[in-house]
């Protein structure tokens, strides 16, 4: 089987972290200066080993193998969050870069064809998995003309500011590949807990979203009898425990739950506020319990418009994302590769978050690897992960891959 | 009985609303430019109408009468909300120099001595009622030292720009005065509804507030299970609700509690929040209430931090307010003047605003007169009062003060 290169991977990608370092963090953020510096170095990168790097249109990095038959395609994004972490994305990206090498490097191996991607915009800066949407035929015209960043940059401007404008994009050619493999940290703490090394992800949870808008009647807090009060606060307040009550009624084993932003105006101790909004996420792989917690947030809604205070309206905040299943086939070429080099150390396991192979299984097979996040630290300048867990991982995908191209 | 001019009332009071006029409300917080600007007008006002008049070193500004014998002091404040209403404070200040004028323009009334004010930064730009509080001497270096605005501007800072550093600062004196006499719009709905058009207030409510703290663990909203959360936003909900159910279980006839303010950190739908912060305000006229109010309080803070979740932490935001009472003398003068010019469409009635008076009331008898405010807005640009109402407050006031003053 081909030996990774722990070394030279390593290496990579401290490089990359070093684009847009930020104290143990990085800042590079979809179309940013220091990100599309980092696509530019990908690029680079990806030549040396060998492969045609191009930079598309909105920005995904393909680096193509000028092997015959079919190909496998790896990566991630490179791309962070405005305040990320450093493996989030970049960890498949360079396992990509690294696992193309290998397999390249390897006599049994350099026949087969590995094209190595990061993908843009995992990170919703614009539109979450835009490059992935965009390989797939899924990022239309629309979206994009509509689409701009929480300070209101609008993405053609981005585009036209990054060089890309007028660049032809990439599409996914199915009748190319035998599938996508993605590798990416956990993001949460099960494979420390549990002592495992290795995560098979089975499916990605389906996601929805709802933003509560709470109208109330703006007063002053002293002068303002509670009987006759239209406080949007305490209808915010109110909606937002009985759901915290509610769903655990109605929720799976894996559900999860989040109102990670509420807003009160207009926000002064003194005021009763007239308006207020929460938002809703919720996951879960299975679809009839996305529509559980649609029903119960419907019907919490109904009774807190009953009660005669402020109203409330309900609307969904996304598209929702049905849950993805992985391919089995291509799973099972990663609990062998897993096995062999770490036996009894993986699992099987959902994902929580969302990532391009969510995207990318409506057009290819596909399959994801997860390595242990120190302490399940994510989206936090503190998210790590131990070196030999970084290293195995790339050698676990690496003979997952040339499992799955010896079959193609 | 003195007459006021009424003409002369509606006409200062609409130039002093021409200064810092944005569309129909007000924008002249404490010390700002448009703020010291009215001051020099006011005080222009005050010498026009044969008072003696100065700023003092906080922004007071005091007009004194030349006459002899004990003094009635006559007003309220001229510093706005950051988006104010015209009348609130501004009333009682026009208020004091009418009644001023119309006492000096009688015969019968020319030798009595009506001192008028216009009290500073009333509104917490920097330290609520601060010129009240100068004038008392419970205005200490301390709290000087250390007030600063929203935005970080340092009271040291803002009394230098506003030309103030070094000037003397006034003092009540109470040998000087019979009391203190403070005219306001309602700022609340009752005299409107019940068709009535003078309050003649009973006693300030008390006030309390304290800041809860949440502090959990920040995570992604994916990957993090359930069962292992420490989600702040969740106990910030949990509190809220329980306390918008277990306060009506303790309250009095005019309670008053309200949660305006609420920050959820970092506050993104898919991040689990790891800290928030809640204010939470109760009024009463009853210290019993406000206690059990308190109690209440912490129960919950016990009961959530019994939880095992997100912890939270219970903090005062201020010194309470005690409930203060209004002088029975000088309230029966206000009912007699208020009866005789509006038979049977007055009434008695706490405050549940907090005013300069609840402060004055330590050092001076002081007593309040309130008229009706259009829909009971307050604190919004869209607060306003009928001409009729303003004439008709403004001629009670006069005679009030002239009863009162007869008798000293």
């Amino acid at each position: 089987m081909p030996k990774i290169n722990a070394d030279r991977l390593l290496s990579d990608l401290r490089h990359l972290r070093s684009i847009g370092a930020v104290e143990n963090g990085v800042v590079r953020p979809a179309f940013s200066e220091k990100d599309m510096e980092a696509r530019h170095w990908l690029k680079g990168q990806y030549e040396s080993a060998g492969l045609e790097a191009s930079i598309d249109g909105v920005g995904n990095v393909l680096g193509r193998s000028k092997n015959d038959g079919k190909a496998l395609l790896i990566g991630s994004h490179s791309d962070t969050q405005p305040t990320g972490g450093w493996l989030d994305g970049a960890l498949g990206v360079i396992y990509g870069l690294e696992v193309a090498r290998a397999l390249a490097e390897d006599p049994e191996t350099r026949h087969l064809a590995v094209d190595a991607v990061s993908l843009q915009d995992e990170e919703s800066r614009f539109y979450g998995c835009m490059g992935s949407r965009s390989l797939c035929g899924e990022f239309t015209a629309e979206m994009e003309a509509d689409a701009q960043d929480k300070d209101g940059v609008r993405l053609t401007d981005a585009l036209a500011a990054a060089g890309l404008a007028g660049v032809p994009r990439e599409r996914l050619d199915p009748e190319r590949y035998v599938g996508f493999l993605e590798a990416h940290i956990e993001q949460g703490p099960q494979l420390e807990n549990d002592g495992l090394k290795i995560g098979v992800v089975t499916s990605i949870v389906g996601l929805g979203g709802r933003r509560f808008s709470f109208h109330g009647q703006q007063n002053h807090a002293g002068t303002t009898m509670m009987a006759i009060r239209k406080d949007a606060s305490a209808a915010l307040y109110a909606l937002a425990a009985a759901i915290n009550e509610e769903f655990p009624k109605v929720a799976g084993p894996r559900s999860v739950w989040t109102m990670g932003r509420a807003v009160i105006a207009p926000g002064a101790a003194s005021i009763v506020p007239g308006y207020a909004e929460l938002d809703l996420q919720y996951r879960d792989p299975d679809t009839a319990v996305l529509d559980r917690f649609e029903e119960t947030a419907a019907r919490l809604v109904d009774e807190i418009n009953g009660r005669g205070g402020a109203t409330v309206e309900s609307a969904p905040t996304r598209v929702r994302l049905a849950p993805s299943h992985m391919d089995e086939g291509m799973r099972a070429k990663i609990g062998q590769a897993a096995e062999a080099n770490a036996p009894g150390q993986w699992t099987e396991m959902p994902s929580g978050a969302f990532h391009d192979a969510g995207v990318i299984c409506s057009t290819l097979p596909a399959a994801m690897l997860f390595i242990p996040s120190i302490g399940g630290i994510s989206h936090d300048f503190a998210e790590d992960s131990h070196d030999n867990d970084i290293v195995l991982g790339c050698q676990v995908l690496a003979d997952a891959a040339a499992g799955i191209l010896a079959d193609r």
